[in-house]
């Protein structure tokens, strides 16, 4: 019962022995979950606390090229989902993760995704703990898309959420923007752009347990991934009634970043991050959330980009380097297609 | 802010509005999550019962055609990852729902595709709480991928498990067998079937109830979807170090799929289901089990079609019509590609 084959082929999607050695030697021998009977049968003693709420989330990946420098499609396809479950304020506990192969695909390429899986689900303490293997004919799909969903306990008390800022709050970034849509744009290779951008994907949970400890006023957070930090705001100001300001000049952007952004004519507010979010706290408890980030390498570059104000309900403004000021709306149309 | 598009483009992935606008006006309009804050935050009292377990399960369709007889790409996305749950002996209660769509998909398709997912959920008693969509550009998949996943609740005390099932214990299906795969090879039409076959796609979770109600002393149940009945009952006596017996002459076929399986080579056996499961139950409680299954329209053809042998460990045999016995293996290599 060994995988001799080095393609993908139908027959690893048909539910027979092909199916069973792929799964067994690619997925399970790796994320290695201890109840595999077609389902996961957990329990964990904070989600029976009373007051403990259960977060829910899935995301699908379809990111081109599916490697990248710093990562991976496995790699943003843990992240992000633990992610989402952690800017809602829950403890990741669970993922499943589901795959759609195309026919033809490595399967040392699949193994590298599962390896990247596996180690940024430990590094977060979540387990992949279900699964599912589907396989298409060439052509019917690009290499490789997978889906994971994310079960989380929410502890008691904790209610994370945009319509909880306030006028006076202040926003706040766990560092540079924009590095995996840069990242990725290079990756693709069509643009002869060369510069040494590494994806930002990382796991959120033990930052955000860090800021959450620092700044327990912490009003609400969210992942800036597609749409980028300008649609993360525009959603907050709209959800709050609010409106909210930010800084051009002290906008975290590395140099590269910036210079492609120029290059190619993009707005790197609208750039996608994979391990950067946008989070709003009291201005009571703002340096005590920035201190906590900066003490973590997943918040070292924290910085405060803004301030949430009582003027026009749900618009977002810029000032600008040149003393004025611009909306930043939401992202009308489309700048980078599957940057995840 | 109104959904003028009639066809999917890449902007409607993009994070922008375009997207927002598809998630309200073609999702989120249908599935009314209660608490959309990009992701669901929940709890039923029946998780925090002492001794409950949750379920975890994930799957990916990628049926081609996206519509057929008898369903859709939808209604098999809810009904698969619910009747996972139940097998497992669980109360499903949330599922996630993820679109990989391909640009240039009618919306139109969409939304019926959302409006059965919708219905066959709240057939089933479940809700659609969280979700996601991609767009990917032509030719990057083929129309549409969905990916659920489902959140179910195991009472305290049940525990369904393929290795306990024991010599002697009846093995029942609920219904005909091979309907949904020989539905979508039909409606595939480069076979030139000229068939009304009708995909068996239902929730099984009312069922599993009234089986449970009945019979509670049953060891185990699968679903028999890709691989059929024949690959669960080999996973079943495999894992339980048992031998299963099967009789040719009382599985329940339709004559239009016996004879299109007659007509192309397929061992009807192999044929995927979507509304049919395979349960193992005591012999002292079988019939009681068949009268409760009976009862409901989900398993108005349900019959023993064999037992559990404490013969050669992890061996599938079946009597055939002419008096002699054959082992049904697991499927070697692949039957029919994209049946679910």
């Amino acid at each position: 019962m060994s995988l001799r084959d080095t393609r993908v082929t139908l027959a690893h999607g048909g539910g027979g022995t092909a199916m069973r050695d792929l799964i067994e030697e690619v997925f399970t021998s790796v994320f290695a979950p201890e109840m595999m009977e077609d389902q996961a049968r957990l329990m964990d003693a904070a989600l029976q606390e009373p007051g403990a709420r259960l977060a829910f989330t899935t995301d699908s990946f379809v990111v081109d090229p599916v490697e990248f420098p710093g990562g991976d499609i496995g790699t943003i396809a843990v992240c992000g989902t633990v992610n989402d479950l952690v800017v809602g304020g829950a403890r990741p506990l669970w993922l499943s993760a589901a795959f759609i192969i195309e026919e033809g695909t490595e399967v040392a390429l699949l193994r590298r995704i599962v390896g990247s899986m596996q180690a940024e689900a430990e590094a977060a303490g979540v387990r992949i703990v279900t699964g599912d293997t589907k396989v298409v004919g060439r052509g019917m799909a690009d290499k490789l898309f997978v889906t994971t969903a994310g079960v989380g306990v929410i502890p008691p008390g904790r209610n994370l959420q945009a319509g909880h800022i306030r006028a006076g709050d202040v926003v706040l970034v766990n560092g540079v923007l924009g590095d995996h849509g840069a990242a990725i744009l290079a990756a693709r290779g069509d643009m002869a752009l060369s510069v040494d951008l590494v994806s930002d994907c990382q796991g959120l949970g033990h930052l955000m347990e860090a800021v959450l400890a620092a700044a327990p006023g912490t009003r609400a957070a969210r992942d800036a991934t597609r749409g980028g930090v300008a649609s993360v705001l525009n959603e907050m100001a709209a959800a709050a009634g609010l409106a909210i300001e930010i800084d051009e000049a002290v906008l975290p952007l590395r140099p590269e970043v910036r210079g492609i952004c120029e290059i190619l004519g993009l707005e790197p507010l609208y750039l996608a991050n994979e391990g950067r979010m946008v989070l709003v706290v009291p201005e009571a408890e703002a340096e005590a959330a920035l201190t906590a980030m900066r003490a973590r390498p997943e918040g070292v570059g924290a910085v405060a980009i803004g301030r949430v104000l009582s003027g026009r309900a749900g618009q977002v403004t810029m000032r600008t380097l040149f003393g004025g000021a611009r909306i930043v709306d939401m992202l009308v149309g489309e700048q980078l297609p599957r940057i995840c």
